[in-house]
This record gives C-alpha cells, sequence and structure tokens, in this order.
C-alpha cells in the first residue's frame, strides 16, 4: 500500500488546520505535547465510526469527515466542556486521495468553526474505520455530569427529535430520492451545540447528548442519578415530518428512540429554568421543555391525551435492558 | 448484537484496573475528567491495530491486549514522558466473552505495571480494531523530540534489534513450531522502555522509538532534524537467532528494516555518553552505541569489514521513499 502515514495526514490534515497557542508540537512526533490551563480539567472522549456499522460505505466523505468529528464535539458539549484538540485514527481500504479529500475538507471545516487543531493521529490500512477523540477544557468540578440529576428537576431538548431516524428509515427503504436535503443533514451533518452545553454550566445538574434516542440516554441519566422521570409527549420538539410520522402510524419510535440527533438533554432545578431559558434566548438558541424528574426509576411518557404509552416496543430494547 | 457499550468495558475493564488520584471522572460517562499537573505538558499518542494487517487474526488474545497498550505507551517512552492515562476504542465482529477476557487482562495487567488508569472507551460491532491513546506528561521543554538530533551526537539504541521481524518471518512462512517463546514474546508482548526514555531526559538529543524498522525510524530522525547518519553495523545489538541469520543470508534487513521492535533510537552528545551509559547501568537497563550523526542526509551503513552496505534491498522501500 502506498499509504505513508505520516505525508498522507500532511497532506490532507495540515494545510487549513487551526493553530493554537497551547500546542507545543503537533503533528509529527512520537507524541503531541499540549497545555492545559492550570485551571481546568481535561475533558476527553473518544468514539468510532464503523462503515456498514454507523454510516453507508457510499456517504459523502465531507458529510462523512464533519460527522466523524461532530459526534466527538457533541460528548464534550454534552459535559459543558470548551473543545481545543482532536486526535484521528483512520483505518482505509486503500489510498483514495479524493475521499481523503472530502473527508479532510468536511473535518477541518467543522474544527476550525470551533477553533480545535488536530494534533495528532494514525492511518492505517484496514476496512474503513474512524476513530476521533475530542480534548476540552472545563473548569474544576464544574462539567455536567450524568449522574448529577436531581427529583424535580425540568428536562430540556436542545431541538427537535427524531429527524435523523426518519432520514435513517428514508435511506434503508430505498427512499434516498424522496429524502429533503433538510433532512439528509440532520443525519449526516450533526450540530455539536457546544455553546449551549457550555450556556448551562452553572444552572443544569446533569446532561447528556443524544446518541442513542431520547428513553436510552435519558435512562442512562436517571440510572446513574438514582432516579425516575416523566416526559410530556405532546411536548416534544418535532419537525413537520416527524410529526407526520407520529400521527400516521399512532407511534411515538422516532422521537424516543431513534439516535444520531445529537441535541443535548439537560436536566435543571425549576428555580433555574428561566435563566436557563434567558441564557438560550441570548444564545439564539433553541431549547425545549419536556419533562420532570421523578423519584423511583424508569421513564414514564405521558400521551397528549393524558394517558400512559404502553408497552414498549421492540424498538425500546436497548433502553429496556442497558 | 449483545454489546451493551457500558456493560462492556465495565465487566471487562474495571475491576481490575488502576485507580489514579488525577481521574475526577472514568469510565461512564460522556467524557473522561483529568487533571494534568500545572507544571507539566500532555503528551498524547494515538495508535490503531488492525486484525490482518498488523497482527494475526488467531494471536492470543492476552498478547493483543498487552502489545495493543504497549506500542502506545512505547511512543510516550520516545518523548521521555510518565504515562498517565489510556483510552481504548475496540471494534468487535462479535461479543466474545473469552477473548474479551483475554484480551482485557493482557491489557490491564500492563497497565498495573506502569500505573496507567483506562478512563474511558468505545465499544461497536466491526471489523477487529483496536485503537489506543496514550496520555503522559514531561515538563515544559524537556521532551525528547525527532527533530532535535545534532551533528557530532552518538546514536544509541536500548535492546536488541531484528528479533520481532524474525518472529514474524518464521509465522509466515509457517515455522511457528519451531519459534522459540523468547523470540516470539519480542513480536507479541513488547516491552515499552519507559524507564529509558525518562532516564534520556535531560541528557539524549533526539529520540524514537523503533515501530519500522531502524533505517526507517532513524531515517524520520534525520528528516526532521537535518542531518545524516553513519551505522556502524559490528555494534548493531543481536540476539543469536538474528545474528545467525546475517551470517547465513549476508543480508542485514532483520536489523535494519523489520519493525515492531519497539527498543528506543537515542542521540546524545558525545560529552552526555558516559552519564547516560551511568544511568542506564543504574536502572540495569541495556543500551548499545551504533553510530554517529553526520552532516548532509542519508544513512550511510559501515560492514564489519570497513566498507559500505550496497545498494538499499526493496526492504528499505519505506525508508527511501519515506
Amino acid at each position: 500500500m502506498a499509504l505513508c502515514e505520516f505525508d498522507l495526514i500532511r497532506t490532507h490534515f495540515q494545510s487549513a488546520a487551526t493553530a493554537r497557542d497551547d500546542v507545543r508540537l503537533g503533528i509529527g512526533d512520537d507524541c503531541a505535547l499540549l497545555c492545559v490551563p492550570g485551571d481546568r480539567e481535561l475533558a476527553v472522549s473518544i468514539d468510532t465510526l464503523v462503515s456498514g456499522v454507523h454510516f453507508f460505505p457510499d456517504t459523502d466523505p465531507y458529510a462523512l469527515g464533519h460527522k466523524a468529528l461532530a459526534v466527538n464535539l457533541s460528548d464534550l458539549a454534552a459535559m459543558g466542556a470548551e473543545p481545543a484538540w482532536v486526535t484521528l485514527a483512520l483505518a482505509l481500504p486503500e489510498s483514495d486521495s479524493e475521499w481523503l479529500e472530502g473527508f479532510s475538507s468536511g473535518f477541518l471545516s467543522l474544527a476550525r468553526r470551533h477553533g480545535v487543531q488536530l494534533v495528532g493521529g494514525d492511518t492505517t490500512r484496514g476496512p474503513l474505520t474512524i476513530t476521533v477523540q475530542a480534548h476540552g477544557f472545563v473548569a474544576p468540578g464544574r462539567a455536567l455530569r450524568r449522574d448529577a440529576a436531581r427529583v424535580g428537576d425540568w428536562i430540556y431538548v436542545t431541538g427537535p427529535l427524531g429527524d435523523a431516524g426518519l432520514a435513517l428509515r428514508m435511506l434503508l427503504e430505498g427512499h434516498a430520492g424522496a429524502l429533503p436535503e433538510s433532512l439528509r443533514r440532520r443525519l449526516e451533518r450533526p450540530t455539536p451545540r457546544l455553546a449551549e452545553g457550555r450556556a448551562a454550566v452553572g444552572l443544569a445538574h446533569a446532561a447528556i447528548d443524544l446518541s442513542d434516542g431520547l428513553l436510552a440516554d435519558l435512562g442512562h441519566v436517571c440510572r446513574e442519578s438514582g432516579v425516575g422521570a416523566r416526559l410530556d409527549l405532546h411536548r416534544l420538539p418535532l419537525s413537520e415530518l416527524v410529526a407526520q410520522q407520529v400521527r400516521d402510524a399512532a407511534a411515538w419510535d422516532l422521537p424516543l428512540a431513534s439516535g444520531d440527533d445529537y441535541e443535548l438533554c439537560l436536566t435543571v432545578a425549576p428555580e433555574h429554568g428561566r435563566a436557563l431559558e434567558g441564557r438560550f434566548r441570548e444564545l439564539g438558541a433553541s431549547l425545549h421543555r419536556i419533562g420532570v424528574v421523578e423519584a423511583g426509576s424508569g421513564i414514564r411518557c405521558q400521551l397528549p391525551d393524558g394517558g400512559l404509552l404502553g408497552p414498549l416496543p421492540g424498538g425500546y430494547e436497548h433502553f429496556r435492558n442497558g
């Protein structure tokens, strides 16, 4: 294989890269050397995307580069951390310059938008697999954790639920042609809610990003915090297309149990709810109150007619077993 | 697939793990939260091992867990850094509890030996691919870099060369039965030279770990430093088995161009050579002077009879093109 680790990374990833003052040594040596501010904790998260598992093999490489970084920055957002550096480990079946050009453009474009520098990487031959580690800063003791929800907290999400799931369903069912571009972008080009996460620091108790679906991810928060939750389904923010699906099928799977939306779910004491909403208004960011943290365990879903959502369909297995 | 990311990691990786005071939050949230000492730079390195590319699919999982961590710790060693934390991203074709038990045992056993804590991870379904990021500390400005070799420096290596390459060759040629256990261990269970790297801080100019072979890796140092080098082949430390191969084939490919030895290569000003040798004697660590940094570019290899090694065979391509 003609891939030379350093040449490859340098060609495609160094030209248009962010250059930060806190990077003493970037790509090209055995390690990167980095300076963490003395008054900050380091937040790190590592995630892998595998071709055929997390994305279609023919996904536009620009979108894939964007998404590979976005899902990691989303983890920083969920802790309220400020992003700083990323590393990238890329296994590729062949050295495809055109693919790499697209992938690196999507990756670096999002990195620049958030002042993030790519500081290290590894490329190797293998089935297409993308692993990214994101590094950010957070003031000591101020990170938004999963285990910090308290009974009585209001539950918020930062944007519509189920769009990515609907897009994925349409692609899997062969309706790519009918897929609106706006919906495709929700699946392929998720927006990490970094400003939103930082705005919630000091006000929110718990936070998580919605990668596996609302019930699964809020379920993590409930379990780690030793609490339950009630969701008011009529409050869920839904795009018109997802709302239509919910009405047509009389089923809530899409907004409750489909993944990949990468919105944040926050829990906030009621006395801080208005302050949080104010901060989000200043940001021009959306915020929707969808329920409340309760004593006990598990998540109850209140239907618009006041009844409770019945037995959970198969799509909820992940949550029920998790 | 029955894999649940957190359960899987918790079961196999948290039970016997190191617990460090500087980890505010480990596995289980969106990010780990870590404290870097105020007077240290953070050194990070990420590496991927792919089944069928970097290891045989039937490699003993304990050895594989060891090696996946060892090759990353070796990068820290090459900077003179003190190891602290690692993250692990694992793509697995199926949830195989026995395999995971072996893999995690090998991984955690080496981690404990060096006081390293696993702080985060991701597991997913996919072709067997292992990505590890290692994190360590180094005093500001004191890291051993590739670009710091100076003309006149003595060149050292920390142990015998070509053992891993010979073991790999025997396995590829179907001679597994004749492979001595000591040689197999050199391929499958490399020792990261962490104490050696730290002992060289303040004395050595440049350092690199030998993952791709002496010529390739020393070639990186030469290129980054804008220098050349002369190697005295009769000084190369060789195990008896590799020395035999060199004699039989009258060829130096194994010690010069085979990878995976994970010894360190150091360059040191002659006036600090004795001090470095003294420190290594105190450690009980081996150190072999094998050549000298010269002005110019490229690497000349002096044969035991005083002549120069002729045209480089195919095995050197990586170096010549790199």
